[in-house]
């Protein structure tokens, strides 16, 4: 049995998601190498060192450019914020390191392109994580697809729904930051449906879109880090949201499917609601991140009186990754979602086949982005040039 | 107590509806004068004879010009296709004669302005049909968002899904024919969610908007008949559909708000699931005709961790219009709505108060209609001009 | 045409609801005969005038026993309290009229022994008005079950939760009068759960039981009527609650399946929930009154990883009674099961072909409710002697 | 920091659970001492390697007593049938180890009573694996509970429905043999209900019960398994199953509340489907394990007529355990109550605080099941000895 090293830059949110997923990936699928979590690079110290003891990894690194140089590593994660993509994984694929890279790809369409042309040219694997390919009910949807269970594909109704900035004086972190973001609810969860639109439907071909920031000033993150605390240090100083609240846009699919697609942070009550409904002639399919162990299906093949929405619940052994889990009615969560998208890459190194969804995905979604943007700005239908 | 006469254009479903709400009105509501079902007017005899005798009509006519110039008739309701909408009510007008029409109010916002015209001139009292806003759970769906309960509104997203004409072989129906419909889902079915929307959260500024038509030819009736009937009578002759089957548009609304409407024939295994969600700085509401008894309900104003969207069954005797009705968790049905509408109708003719919606908001409705056609037709953002 | 002349003895909810299915019944189902509402009976001659007013019966009654005599009247609909069921049910057979009789049929097994007897001797129609048999949802169940799309039955699992009287302050009205009303949450809503039971699966041997009163001293209705209208007028005077609030019991089918049981009037939040879940060898149903318009459907028989419960929304054409009302995804609601039994009724005084439930079903029901009080009293199984 | 070492016994379902558990308590929760995966124990020697290897244990054992002397190990966690809990947790409490011991405590009351004897003198910590009271929806249901959200308690309706064995020619696993797992459903699934009743209701004070085997005869493992291979091997070989495949019984609690238990493997459709409903005079509570991050509550403290079931998505921050994995709607999955249940055992540990479930509540839990079969022997109600 041999082995593959795993070096991973970010030790916040995604670096912990990221943890937990190569922590379990061989302890429940099988994989040829031991996968080893070698390395995990931060900035500040001493919080990079407590989240290598605590999470298990082997060193750390303060200095990127340092951990993507070591001679022990065969795979670099890039699980920082979107503008610290581009150098980072450039600089790994030239290093010879397989690149995995937190979606979305880039903050522009320049940028992934360059990105992609980077780890085709240095010949490397490639992945982009958008996890949401990966829930067991998504990859199911797919398959239902591609078996022809909704026969020719009419409506793909999608919307990533979430409140966290609802409240005015939740203060300005960096993903309301343009320079650090690139975009807002757009970039950050607009990504991940549109992600998913490409894997079940197919390329889109024109957008029209609307952008709105709701909330225009907020309180500088020093101030109001009062609002986590739940103190009140003094007048907050405020500073302006430079990205979009939410975005909304229509599209239309090359093969004749018509789309609407909304992502917003400003829907009260909504946590996590990564939603999908798509209409076929033969039958439809609906899903709901928030309930990610069940997919809605509706078959006209049905005898008529018994048609209706049926709720699998994606879990049995003949789903798509859930032999690797729990017996029939044992959920799983979020988390398994990056687990099951590092056995898929971890097998890809292994077997030498492609993983999906790489930079190619990955730029073919900042196109479909960068229309969005362009729409928002010009009132009119935009064209996607992938 | 006095009565009021009433005389119905159209035997057809709409025609059942209404005759259904006329016998059942006085029964449930305490109203001052009785409602006399006076005469029901068709063209084919046979048919419109039989629809009086089963439905309870005192007499009928086969001559719409003739039941609007009887005497005894004080109350006309055009039940039929929206091409006749504006030559019945404008005549029903001129001989003073209140106005009920079904909604869309007409098949152009020019014949619309025109109908409102004829009832203001004429000083009769005028309602459109859009029954919808009378299921108890839209109407406390809007007492609620008067009372400040969801705070500023966000987003409105809405969908009226039905799969009704699917089947390519269904067949040309003269609902799937512009010159009799006007348009297609856009009138018949998005028709109401734009006036949910002017009814719920006010004003639209503009629209951009796509139409779409998925099967372009069918069965002409006569052939296509034999899909009713389950038989093949020969092969069929087919002929061109001129209406949208889908119809989706964003919205800017004049308070802020973004808009997401989509209307559509082709939502495999929705039947007719009039949709909308709403997300507000203090709450949100969702609610869905399929189970019209329902308003799911989230508020911010609840203690954090007890927060979550409720399920309120609105059959309770504080909710509007239940007291007439039947005690906590029997539900109601579609029909009542029309019941519901029927006795705001009749009361305001005993008070003298206005009735809402009047010939005026069927005028706007019809004005976003009209933008939406023209923002498909132009691919970009079209100002509404009400 | 002819016609059948019907009169009703009370004028409260239940005359309110069996009046709107005798207006409506003619209307929407295609009826030989017209009925005719020609008196409606009740003790208070103000009230009743206004109810005979109100609903449209031609005349009215302060004597039963007089309008049992009237020979203008075909058939007599006993809406009483269950006290008054005997009397008035076996003196209209004797004269010879058919009968309609509310649920139970009777306040004890002995009693509804006897007034089957009656209708048997006197040869006329008659019929107990459980109505929820005529929910198309659970007409569509037992249709299924039959056709063995179950397979064996396992498990019959219902619950009938209500809360009305969970405030204690709730006054002591006749429902909870043993006198009166038999008993409490068994009779009243146990025995629509047991015949339904008795419809779905088939007969009951034995039971056991457990009757509960939570609440035993409630303010007498003069003083309590404060609780209705919202006011207090002094300090209440309380009486004793002599029947149960709650009723659960375990049942054993002769076929082998597994039954529990839970009637209650104390289940929080819960208005009108009427369920059921049947689980069979090939499949299962499940069905709650408040969304009576669905039935969830398990089908072992379906492809492995595409099984899960399916909502039906029983709307369709093709489904029990609804080809009457309206078109797919149009709801009915509570009202509708009365209109749907009654069209049974008078098809079958029409064909003579027997209508179900009759009176002998409603003894099998009594003698399940009645094994239900004796097992509670003894502690242990025991056996239903219908 | 020290270091708390750990010796599993078990390596099938619920040794893999566990595993994960141990692997992950320390990388979510803020421990003091690290937890070491010291040795795994199983009799077949390859297996049990493969296990130690796949699932990060320090060395493994094949003689479980062996283990128990090993002066390395600090906790013994028994993951085996219950007919081998008595023997093996009572030696490691004899050696001085800590007992984690999964659920039902042991097959028979008497046997539980001895392992609480043996773990109280050693006085060593010890805990039953009662997971899903770990479970954050259940932990904030109890809180609600307590702070009194519910008023009195007047219904606890419980269900443990799966549908493993549905079909008759599934193999007798060890799971339908008394010897080894005691009882059926009862032990394995109805413990789980049975302790979440006491969990958040309290003590049981008698019960009247129904136990059921619908299939009486199946297939020997070694000819059965051609079941799970999905091939025929030649006529299977049957043998008797010898527990029950449903149990039913009604609850009387000691603070009057009225409980209906079922548990059973004949539920079609149904998975892992733990349910409660909870009835109180102010407010309700549901839950189903099928989708466990959420749970509905009822409050009639709210304005009546916005009162409804709010489902309350379970991943707050502010709810149990949720702090230490994702964010808002981010859900996690059945393994997590493992975690959970872990880290509540090794803070008692650190805190010397006690931890529950012990097993004198395991006692408790066994006191109600056999009451339970004596039911079901006597046809009558049964005193619950604890």
């Amino acid at each position: 049995m041999g082995q593959v090293n795993v070096g991973l830059i970010g030790y916040k949110f995604m670096g912990k998601a990221h943890s937990n997923a190569y922590k379990s990936v061989g302890m429940f699928f099988p994989l040829k190498n031991r996968v080893v979590m070698k390395a995990i690079c931060g900035r500040d110290e001493t919080a990079v060192r407590k989240a290598a003891e605590t999470w298990g990894w082997g060193s750390y690194e303060t200095d990127w450019k340092k951990l993507i140089k070591r001679p022990d590593i065969d795979v670099i994660d890039v699980a920082t914020p979107g503008n610290l993509h581009p150098d980072m994984s450039i600089a790994a694929a030239r290093a010879g390191k397989h690149v995995i890279c937190e979606k979305p790809l880039a903050n522009s369409l320049a940028e992934a392109r360059a990105m992609q042309k980077a780890v085709d040219k240095a010949g490397v694997k490639n992945m982009v994580f958008f996890n949401y390919r990966r829930v067991p009910a998504v990859s199911f949807a797919r398959q239902m697809i591609r078996e022809g269970k909704l026969g020719d594909i009419y409506h793909f109704r999608t919307a990533y729904l979430q409140d966290w900035i609802v409240d005015p004086e939740f203060p300005l972190v960096w993903r309301l930051d343009k320079k650090i973001a690139g975009s807002g609810a757009l970039g950050d969860i607009g990504a991940h449906i549109t992600d998913l639109a490409l894997f079940l439907i197919g390329e889109i071909s024109e957008v029209v879109a609307d952008l709105k920031t709701f909330i225009k000033k907020r309180p500088l993150l020093e101030s109001g880090s009062a609002f986590f605390a739940r103190k009140k240090t003094g007048p907050p100083q405020y500073g302006t949201v430079t990205v979009d609240d939410a975005a909304a846009f229509l599209a239309r699919f090359k093969n004749g499917a018509l789309g609407t697609f909304e992502a917003t942070r400003f829907a009260t009550g909504r946590k996590n609601a990564n939603q999908f409904e798509i209409y076929g002639s033969r039958g439809a399919l609906r899903f709901d991140l928030e309930s990610l162990n069940e997919l809605h299906f509706y078959s006209k093949d049905e005898a008529a009186p018994e048609q209706g929405f049926k709720r699998i619940l994606v879990t049995e052994a003949s789903h798509p990754y859930i032999s690797a889990w729990w017996p029939p009615g044992h959920i799983i969560g979020y988390e398994h979602t990056f687990t099951n998208a590092l056995s898929d890459f971890f097998r890809s190194l292994e077997t030498d086949q492609p993983v999906s969804p790489d930079f190619r995905e990955g730029v073919r979604v900042q196109a479909v982005l960068d229309a969005v943007e362009k729409s928002a700005q010009r009132g009119k239908w935009v064209r996607v040039v992938p």
